[in-house]
């Protein structure tokens, strides 16, 4: 079995939706910034980027990361820190690409997400393309990715199906549930 | 392929352990009710019991779901009621079983849930005995459910393994991924 390569995830506070459909800048909360690292940490990710543009909510994910990973809460709790120490806060999407590169290759993609699309590939497929290049999985807050990320020809992954119709997860369990069906053993299956 | 049996889920604040293993009341947070009704409603999940016997925490969990099923936030946020009006807050696991119980088959049964247990089933077999009877899978806030809790012969489900030895996935992620290993469809896999 082919090894897999690098995984990224970046959380993007903007551009994203509103629920009316709206382009907004949604604010950072500390509670994704915690989950979506234990969970990128269990799952082999190698960086989590949390993009904002806006220089006061860097700042406060700045001194949030400051406390757990080098600060009094390291020492607490060195499991957060663990986590924590995978999170870098960028202005963009297009940066924190860029960094991704930097780090792997010309070759890293972004795989985007979202809720509502019915263009995307199968998480088999996800898998597979991790095998070939290095990927950088986007998750959207508010609801969801702005149309614009959409229109840079980068692949886009199905939304997760549930039983009955409804299709409102949370960003932290969808990450947690991608993060499983792409990088988990599966074997359970 | 035999129909599921109908699946509950229980979030329990007491009894459960602290970090250093303490017997606890954890407090009851907004987010996990949130997060698990919506990750439950997706997987098709009949019930959510939120599990304390704190008379206030009991209040305002009562006054939360109050607010987001039938009063104002109903009307702001329809998909937020579709996946509260899932819970019930009760006093006990006993009273949640009691309670699934009669509302299913005195054949349910919890399939409790702990990160460091190593005599687990696997979800496979957790995906079988679904077929078989009603479960209540039975998740610990805090840093997990109450030794106590393991010596009634219930089953207990494996960890979820990840790539790298980190086992700390946060509840809401770990039920979100549970879920998704026991109700998921799986084609994509």
């Amino acid at each position: 079995m082919t090894a897999d390569q690098p995984l990224a995830i970046a959380l993007v506070h903007h551009p994203v939706r509103d629920r009316n459909g709206a382009l907004i800048t949604a604010a950072v909360t500390n509670l994704d910034l915690h989950d979506l690292a234990r969970s990128a940490k269990t799952f082999g990710v190698e960086r989590f980027y949390v993009v904002t543009p806006v220089a006061e909510q860097q700042r406060l994910v700045t001194r949030l990361l400051d406390h757990w990973v080098v600060g009094h809460g390291a020492s607490y709790n060195p499991d957060r820190a663990a986590a924590l120490e995978l999170a870098a806060v960028v202005d963009s999407l297009d940066q924190a690409l860029a960094d991704w590169r930097q780090l792997t290759s010309e070759d890293a993609l972004p795989l985007l997400t979202g809720a509502q699309r019915c263009d995307g590939i199968s998480f088999s497929m996800g898998r597979q393309m991790l095998k070939q290049r290095p990927i950088l999985l986007t998750l959207g807050t508010g609801s969801g990715l702005a149309e614009e990320l959409f229109e840079n020809e980068w692949p886009v992954l199905e939304p997760i199906a549930g039983v009955a119709g409804y299709n409102h997860l949370p960003v932290r369990a969808a990450a947690a549930i991608m993060l499983d069906r792409i990088k988990g053993t599966g074997k359970e299956l």
